[in-house]
């Protein structure tokens, strides 16, 4: 969390639209992908250069163009060129440390999203950004690296399966969201694992190990409601916008997706409330096992302290102790320490500390 | 309610529309009854086939078709076609894991709601997903699995009693809505029965279980608080909602559920309250008898330590230790023992620790 | 608290609308008083049969009719039907569970308040349910016992004191209202009474009991705090709103009720920082005299621990322990244990302990 | 806080309007003044009779009549009925557990203002109520004690100074509330120096009177945000108010109010954080001065404990203990203590706790 | 933060608009520049009389102003006669205690910002106070001190990069605000690092200090957070204002500023969270350690407590102890004593204590 912020900083002082690209770079080279579709008919290529996207932005036709690899700067502004994007969307395409959010702005749809993915190593989420600009007949998607989420999408396109290739452009971007948003809950699902587990070794043996990964997952969940309250905004303003780029049939798909949000976000909060409850609960119970060393110690050291006392006593040298010379003294000595043991037993019992 | 969450997961990547149930399969068979009437006659069937249903669609009486099991989508789906139902809807309907909501679609308003029910031996509260169609002069009415909590209402149809058979559509899905909320306050009456049985166990004899159990019911409430709080906005919405099917003299009705929903959330905060408050209480007693406790060890301790330090000087072995030859030594010993544990045990007195 | 809540529940199931006492009985028989007033003309009289009211319904003149106990459905019937008032609004008239609100229903205006009284005995605060209906010329008041919180109105109406008499019956209405919240001062100054003689016990002898205490006022507060809020909401709405019932002169007074309905809220939420910050005294007041328990132990034991080892040492036997032969080995001895206790003190002081 | 407070139930069960004085007669006999000018004159006096102001309510001029003291009923009630006044502003007025407020009464604007003193003595903060009338072209003022805060703004109109006699009454009444909210700097300066001073202390010797203090302070802090968010309110809606009373021109120096009253808000917040920052580092310098003590017991304690034993071992009466026989048998045992002591201080040492 | 607030308690009694510099002194003369430039044309000067920029107001050339020092009332005053600024702003600026804001007048946009600054000594946050005044064809900036923050700004101009040259004076204000904007990043940066180091030793060597720097840490953010949220408010209001001063296409660039502002308030509430975290995993650590602190002391006296008894029983003088006689009576206590210690030491693992 905190690398990707401090990356950031670097660009304290550059002029507003200076396209740096802000984050770690994850791929090599960007890849170009172009995906254009009507009812009817259907295209796809993989190409080199971006200048060869460009015919399609006046086709009548729906275009997708995705962009894998947000840090050659170069491509990005050619294309913020040739689709008369604004430098100030560019700049925050090419920053990865974005918040979600959609702006209107009429020309254009602009919209930041986070998708999430949970490194089961690391045990980690780990954020990608991905920008979405919807234009009247074309859909721009720039993705840190090339990822497959997308792929469901490509295949009923390719194969016209269901509504998409009857549907126009902002069809196409509320699928892309959609898939997002969809891909949140997988991650959630792979915390509702680990909360479970915990909350087994809760019960079971706790140790200050448990305690790191109660704040571990404290953390992530920190971090995941900082990244989805920001989207509900966004799907929010998308839905009531009155962009004229979004048909008013996408209305209730949009917000379905909002109600996706919105389960999202009740989940995290949810989360949040139980993990706070496994903290109280691992507080309690570390708070009753320390309770219980301490009234073992209480209990062997009030029993034997008067013992030892008593044992002292007969253990003086005084040249006349009666006692002593008893013949049953010893056994009578044995006898009242065991009466003395027997009564702070019964005490402890009655004081239900036993 | 981790386990409710997870198969939602499942459903990712399929495309929005997609009709899969979602949930724990609750009955084996679909359950298809009908009741159609109006003020002069009435109607009652149970059906194999819901294409049975579809006459019922235009005609002038009221119809309520109630469905029993939301896991065969062929049926959803048939419905879906014959009422002109949005797909997203149907989604909506086989997905068990949804947030109460009334969405108003202009032919007809969709409800979703959630049936409590207090499962005694497991202590938790068991949610069903009750969905509701309100169409011009239909309802239909979606349950998990069949129940009876509704035969109230089935019988005052059948014998004409009170106004239900002289209203329309409208008036019955209130009624339906009615009788849900209604149902929350058995839940609440468990739920209290629980809290005061805790009250007392707190009271005379509090263990690590009384713990336990605070944490399960804190845990309980906010599972409730989760359904209810959106069932206030659902109930808003349809109070206030200017759909053309919701009747103005049915509006004070749905104010009342409104006022209900309001006292269901007012006690549930309540309890939650005081569940808090149960809790500050189990751990200031707790932290009472440790208290108490270590005054015991305390007071034994420093009683006997120093007179085992005495009984200790004269243990040594010294060849000239003056006292151990008097003839009185051994008493005026234990006098000085005891004047050492009369000092101590006044300082104490004083200090109010005895 | 509770047990109010739990006979709710036993209505669940029964039609909206349904009359049935909810709440303890708390009379016999309903008592029914009528006060008949303009500016000339004054009548008073007790009247047994309910339908004694009903002339009065139409007369011009001011009148204000009183229900002392809400259980007899058949009375709450009668009236309802004569001055055409909502079934739904008698059943919340007979169900004393309800939160206090304002109702604007055109032909009148329905206004639910909860009149509360401390009961020394068992220092607790006690509500009971005031239903008020305002209509054109009249007055309905419902309560659940006999009491005599409004006998100085009744008494300023006889003697045509003040304003009253000029007025019409939405300046009695308010005078009822500011009556009732009036007497929340009297409860306000019960509790802080409480809080003053707890704060002292605090100081002088916090014992387990205090923390009772602590956590009842609590409570008490919580369920104050319920109480006030809606009321607010109640005299907010009766302010604002654009009953015709209500004179834009009678204004000025409602604002003012709402100015001690805020100031009745700020007072109950500086109580509850009161008693907050009251438990935290107290925590840190146990903590403390746990901490002076511990630091006597700890003084205690770690003074005689070394003597008593010296002790020990010198009561080995060994057959050739030098010192043992020494003349002045004992007193030896015994200054090498001052030295050693001397030493600890020093420590101890130098380390602010003693 | 607690007394001022209860003053206020005497009055329940009297009328609106029924003027009482509540609080505490801070002086004898009730003081009034006159300041009557316009840019080209001044007329200053002292008056016995409260009839002396009433010609002054027509002259074009902006007049100010200061009234000290608010328990003569009689007085504020011939002020009241000259001025045309309503009661229930009256009864505002003579009650000083008023919260601010600011209210346009079309004819008039009334405020109420808590003028606040740090009593250096007893270390409270001491309020005063001011209430303020805004008439078309005179102040009236009312004080609960002759004071000196109002003199700079005196002396200003006397010698002509600055702005003051070029505008209105509505200036005049800016100046008054910005002299009243400006004093609120000197309060919270002398808070200031308490925290620290506290903080010190803190640092160099935490005693439980520092917590009394911590706590004390934080209560003032709670009493003070009372009577500020309330100003807030107050200045808010007279700067919005569209009063015709209140010329355009002032609306810049309110706005000026608003910002020293957010500054006064945002102070005392920062107090709150700083005084509850306070509390969590006395909480944990005591539990570091606990964990100290107890850290020390358990070292000498686990240090002596087996040495003792080893003692109690060879002070043994056994005949046949081989190694008291040995000539070396007490040096050895004393080195193998040595040898115990020394494992224990490295493990102690290893395991940082010494 | 307590030494600037209390300087500005020294201006009450003041009258408004009355220059007198609040803040510390940070340079001992005001330093004038100005820059005049439009698209084609370029001119920078240093001035020693202020009277030198008057001419520059109606130039139709963008003019900036820059002020570096705010104690002398003499310029400031004469800037304020000359650019028609209201007392009150002026008062504003000299104030160095303002909160962000910004202020539409009509003739003039008045912004006050906080420049900050983490001084690597004191590990503070510095702030400085800069207030800006765009006019129509000219920006004022006052500065406490000479810096070099603008100096990328000046050179941009200076060399006529970018759009800078052929935008007006409300680009060339945005470009100062969102310089300022940028810089918090830096103090950010900072505080990560500081906050990274932090964990690092929380989990490697947590002392006292740790807490105190927590703590420290925990203001900074506090006080940090009181500077960014009006800073909010005043992008919010500058963005969305309808100043004529400020052009359409300066919009897109202030919403960025404002996006800014979001990113730098969200990471100032992640680090709160996360220092909130270390909190709790300081406490908890040291409460671990305590933990295992007493676990070992009562491990010992429990295994030697009894021992020692037995040793002692053994070191009584009685006359007829049969054990003693014994001749393998010391080898067998030495067996008895080696049981109980074994006894205790498997109980100790079968609790998990050791």
């Amino acid at each position: 969390m905190l690398t990707s912020f401090r990356r950031a900083s670097n660009k304290v002082g550059l002029p507003p639209g200076t396209l740096v690209h802000i984050g770690e770079k994850k791929m090599e080279k960007t890849g170009i992908s172009i995906i254009d579709y009507d009812e009817s008919q259907f295209e796809e290529q993989r190409v080199d250069a971006i200048e060869q996207c460009f015919p399609f932005k006046d086709k009548p036709t729906v275009t997708w163009i995705n962009i894998d690899g947000i840090h050659e700067a170069e491509i990005i502004e050619k294309i913020g060129k040739h689709f008369e994007i604004h430098p100030l969307v560019l700049e925050d395409i090419m920053n990865s440390g974005q918040q979600p959010k959609a702006e209107d702005l009429e020309q254009y749809v602009f919209v930041i999203l986070k998708m999430l993915s949970y490194d089961e190593e690391t045990k980690e989420i780990k954020p990608e950004q991905v920008s979405l600009i919807l234009g009247p007949n074309f859909v721009i998607t720039f993705q840190e690296r090339e990822g497959d989420v997308f792929n469901p999408i490509r295949d009923r396109i390719r194969k016209a399966k269901g509504r998409i290739r009857r549907m126009k452009a902002d069809y196409l971007a509320y699928r892309l969201i959609d898939t997002i948003v969809d891909h949140y809950f997988i991650v959630l699902e792979k915390l509702a694992e680990r909360i479970e587990s915990l909350e087994e070794e809760l019960v079971t043996n706790p140790t200050p190990e448990t305690l790191q990964t109660i704040h571990a997952l404290k953390r992530e969940l920190i971090f995941l409601r900082r990244s989805v309250w920001p989207l509900r905004e966004a799907v929010i303003s998308l839905e009531r916008g009155e962009s004229a780029l979004i048909h008013e049939s996408t209305g209730i798909y949009l917000r379905d997706v909002y109600d996706h949000t919105i389960q999202v976000i009740d989940t995290v909060e949810t989360f949040r409330d139980m993990v706070s409850g496994m903290l109280d609960v691992y507080l309690s119970s570390i708070s009753n096992k320390m309770n219980e060393v301490m009234k073992v110690l209480t209990i062997i050291a009030t029993i034997f302290i008067p013992l030892t006392f008593v044992a002292g006593v007969y253990g003086m040298n005084f040249k006349y102790i009666p006692e002593l010379e008893w013949p049953w003294g010893y056994a009578a000595c044995l006898i009242l320490m065991g009466i003395i043991a027997l009564v702070m037993v019964l005490y402890f019992r009655r004081k239900r500390w036993l």
